[in-house]
């Protein structure tokens, strides 16, 4: 497996407590914090209220050199970003498995498909063959919206930039075929609510 | 939550290849490899034959120090281990949720309960809410021997052990629970041959 970063852009820890949740006094409008901290803030709200367990995976790093400067600790002097092999959210809503990649741009008019890897898309076709639910959800940061798209109508576009066609999808292209997920409070988007309406 | 190292062992980097998994030469007695090697080897072997889709999720790391030598490389300078909040294996079967944690101990007669942490019995109680399918392996390594434990026969021990009772479950207390999961060259621990029985 291939070692790199990501997404060429810098590593930003986001590691939200109950505590500094509580503090934030960010203003609501069309726009929302990061996604993953939007969607992280929701799958809590969903765990705390019994409605689900989704969580976030751990990002996937090589670890190379360790040091033991205490029996009880270790610290880690050396390790490396890999591609992740599968999605980055799951987990189980009324015992069926849910699965997500969540992406965000700050196009307007598009979005770019080279966000996602080809393995991506590969565990996505294995979760669906399995029957679980699977889906991707995709933020316009500029536009404040965000859209759900079941994977079963995201991965032709996949398939038109494997076919030689363009390597991204319009936001137009994407509304015919996406719910757009609101903003709200408390969860901040109730991706659950799409979802009990297109699978159960 | 608190940084510490999860079991106060020595960190293994356990990263199998198709072609190193095929170049072994180990002799297949009653022993297996490490359980997680074994139950690795299983997944991929259910992944490739279109079985199901079940993963070890990543080693949790805070990451505190990124280097970037070069603009598309990243190497992690400084992090540490993180105590897991979720269990170590989750997928999809037939549409179900699949949640584990894999334990092995050296032990002939005794599981010690200090192998788990509550809030990973916090979890799988939430997975077991959501009607998830949720258990635990245990693999007696000297012995040769892994069971099986549905979560709800799991979690009676625990509880005893918080009302004062004993920090272990014995062998045959297990047994008396559990189903084994036999030694098989491929895949090697077919746990899922167990899960249909119970659950579907």
């Amino acid at each position: 497996m291939a070692i790199r970063y990501p997404n060429g852009k810098k590593y930003q820890p986001n590691t939200p407590t109950a505590s500094n949740a509580q503090k934030k006094t960010v203003s609501y409008g069309k726009r929302g914090m990061s996604l993953e901290q939007d969607l992280n803030d929701t799958n809590a709200y969903y765990l705390t209220h019994g409605l689900a367990v989704i969580h976030k995976k751990p990002t996937p790093v090589q670890i190379v050199g360790v040091d033991y400067p205490k029996r009880s600790s270790a610290k880690i002097k050396e390790a490396y970003f890999k591609t992740p092999s599968t999605t980055d959210y799951n987990g189980v809503y009324q015992g069926k498995y849910i699965d997500f990649e969540a992406k965000e741009t700050k196009n307007t008019s598009s979005f770019p498909l080279s966000n996602f890897h080809q393995h991506q898309l590969t565990h996505m076709e294995g979760v669906q063959k399995q029957d679980g639910i699977v889906f991707v959800i995709i933020a316009f940061q500029t536009l404040g919206e965000v859209y759900l798209i079941p994977f079963e109508h995201f991965q032709p576009f996949w398939q038109r930039m494997l076919d030689g066609g363009r390597k991204s999808v319009t936001l137009q292209e994407l509304k015919d075929v996406a719910d757009q997920i609101p903003y709200g409070l408390n969860p901040r988007l109730d991706y659950l609510s799409i979802i009990r309406k297109h699978y159960f």
